[in-house]
């Protein structure tokens, strides 16, 4: 559990790596993303999830550090955030204890979303919004497809609603306290555990 | 997801149960820790869960504090703390959103966790310790008895030997990246988590 070390890369290759993804939009953005995808799978000799963790509505360095390292640790192939400039915030660093040198980052502004959404629907993403309404599906339910976009909501507005049409699916957490909701990395961590559980089940079968 | 209220109770109730539940080793603790139990099935009218979440080992505030938060969410029976003093540091308050007036919490000292562990068995609980080790249990395969107790590792130093021999069970979560472990309260949070959606499942196979 509690020791938190990690090999760390040249910083220079890492540098290399955030050129290519920074910002998304540039030419081609899926592709760059990709060779990143590559690289990095090169350099770890394991295939990569279809899981991609947007946080772009997340205000908080410390929950973005805290996913940074979760997501990290769980395999997704991507984390978006709103800006690339949180990576050198202290407190970010503390709580994702180097993961964003291994987990390819994404800048992708709150005002970029909507295109950003519509571009992963056409590469066969589903997207998912962590986020309570009357339609959402309760995870204890929810059977997440293998290429699963994650949108998390702002801490404070959850997820706005003129982003809420162009989700697949929401997605909510049975609570059963007083308080009302989880912090968002927690939310966003049971998310990904949840469809890494689903993915290693299928594997298991499928063997 | 984001926003985060609570009811707040008047403060002379929560120390009230306070008074009865500190320490958890005079005269009859869980007699005393089954009636704050009570008391709060009773204001929510819930019945109670038979999960323990045992913290005693982790130092930082921000961990507890979210694990209070997470605890309280899921319903679980009490959290178990190394010092009830933490509740007054201002970084444990800031995470846990006042979810420590509506979840019971216990002192057990490090030094107490052996005899409590034990008490805890007599009273048919199962021991599980969440901590990767030799014989641990993949979390993905893993089915929790309906009262379990988990006991959380130290942030640095994980659940130390002598405690390991009286756990009935170790449970790992399977971790894929190269950072090598997940913070201590998202590593409970998803233990948590999974307890609270298999007995989800069980409960509606019942209907």
């Amino acid at each position: 559990i509690g020791s938190h070390s990690a090999e760390t890369d040249s910083q220079t290759e890492w540098t290399d790596v955030q050129k290519k993804i920074i910002p998304w939009k540039n030419s081609t953005p899926s592709l760059d993303l990709e060779m990143a995808f590559q690289d990095r799978a090169a350099k770890l000799g394991k295939s990569n999830s279809g899981l991609i963790v947007v946080a772009s509505l997340i205000d908080k360095p410390t929950n973005l550090g805290g996913l940074c390292r979760t997501s990290e640790i769980f395999g997704a192939s991507a984390l978006v955030v709103g800006s690339l400039h949180y990576i050198q915030d202290k407190q970010f660093q503390h709580l994702s204890v180097s993961a964003e040198q291994w987990l390819p980052l994404v800048e992708v502004k709150p005002c970029q979303l909507v295109d950003y959404l519509q571009q992963k629907k056409t590469e066969g993403y589903t997207i998912i919004g962590v986020e309570q309404t009357a339609k959402s599906f309760d995870l204890t339910e929810y059977c997440f497809p293998e290429k699963s976009l994650l949108l998390l909501g702002n801490e404070h507005e959850g997820i706005p609603a003129n982003l809420i049409h162009h989700l697949d699916v929401c997605v909510e957490i049975p609570q059963q306290g007083i308080i009302r909701s989880l912090n968002v990395h927690v939310s966003g961590a049971l998310l990904i555990w949840e469809y890494t559980r689903q993915q290693v089940i299928k594997q298991k079968q499928q063997k």
